[in-house]
């Protein structure tokens, strides 16, 4: 399960570095299908994963409007600033058991940690898969995702 | 790790079918970014899932030209069929140790079984996320990925 996690830090963070290949308009212009535009995709990924993160350890969950970290260095700060805290919390979910049942403020259903833990896992994937298209359509080469080769 | 592979067997058949909303000819047209087009994904998954199953297992690679393959029940046919397998070996391969490294035919590098594993589910997920954005562009909405409430 960590290996997942560390996968999709990698990469996020290569997609970062590919972000500056772009102006801010770029990053922000309307694109069709996913959450509709390239930082804020990122934005979205970075946000699903803490909020289930903190829903997972029954803490409530924060607001962080996009209006207020849509450039690409805040959202890179976001990102650094959620992981230094994922990285330990993930510690002790990990050590402990995954079958109890997890209540959040956003959802009437419960889930599992453990199906919380796969959902952010494949939530980040797909949304990167997304990326990659935009990329072509900006005739960008999109970042290298292949999970072997990463040594994780 | 088997949850993952049972997400993407059951996403991939809601994705199969999805495609019964196209033609034969959208199916297969060019679209930017990913591997070129909708049906040749879907391929491109289940080749890649069937040839690193099989390198973990120490067995040949066997090519498929997707020439002899370029048809929705076909593609349909080929991935129900390599399933059927993949079940039986999975549960093999889930049962013995996954640090050993495993050499293909394919390529140079050598990796771990576990990381052979984490590859292949990386790799669909991927690819279904760049589907999802050739569905907005055909104004149709894409099959619902959310891994959650799937009870896998």
């Amino acid at each position: 399960m960590i290996k997942f996690f560390k996968y999709n830090w990698q990469v996020r963070d290569e997609w970062f570095d590919w972000c500056n290949l772009l102006t801010p308009d770029e990053l922000l212009k309307d694109r069709r299908g996913g959450v509709g535009n390239i930082l804020y995709t990122l934005f979205h990924i970075i946000d699903v994963e803490y909020s289930w993160i903190r829903g997972i350890q029954g803490k409530d969950d924060i607001a962080f409007p996009f209006a207020d970290y849509n450039t690409l260095e805040k959202v890179k700060s976001l990102s650094d600033t959620f992981r230094n805290e994922i990285v330990v919390d993930l510690k002790t979910i990990l050590e402990e058991s995954r079958e109890e049942l997890v209540n959040v403020s956003w959802d009437e259903d419960k889930y599992t940690k453990d199906e919380i833990l796969h959902h952010i896992i494949a939530h980040e994937i797909h949304h990167i898969g997304q990326l990659s298209v935009w990329a072509r359509e900006l005739d960008l080469r999109p970042v290298h995702t292949n999970f072997i080769s990463r040594k994780l």
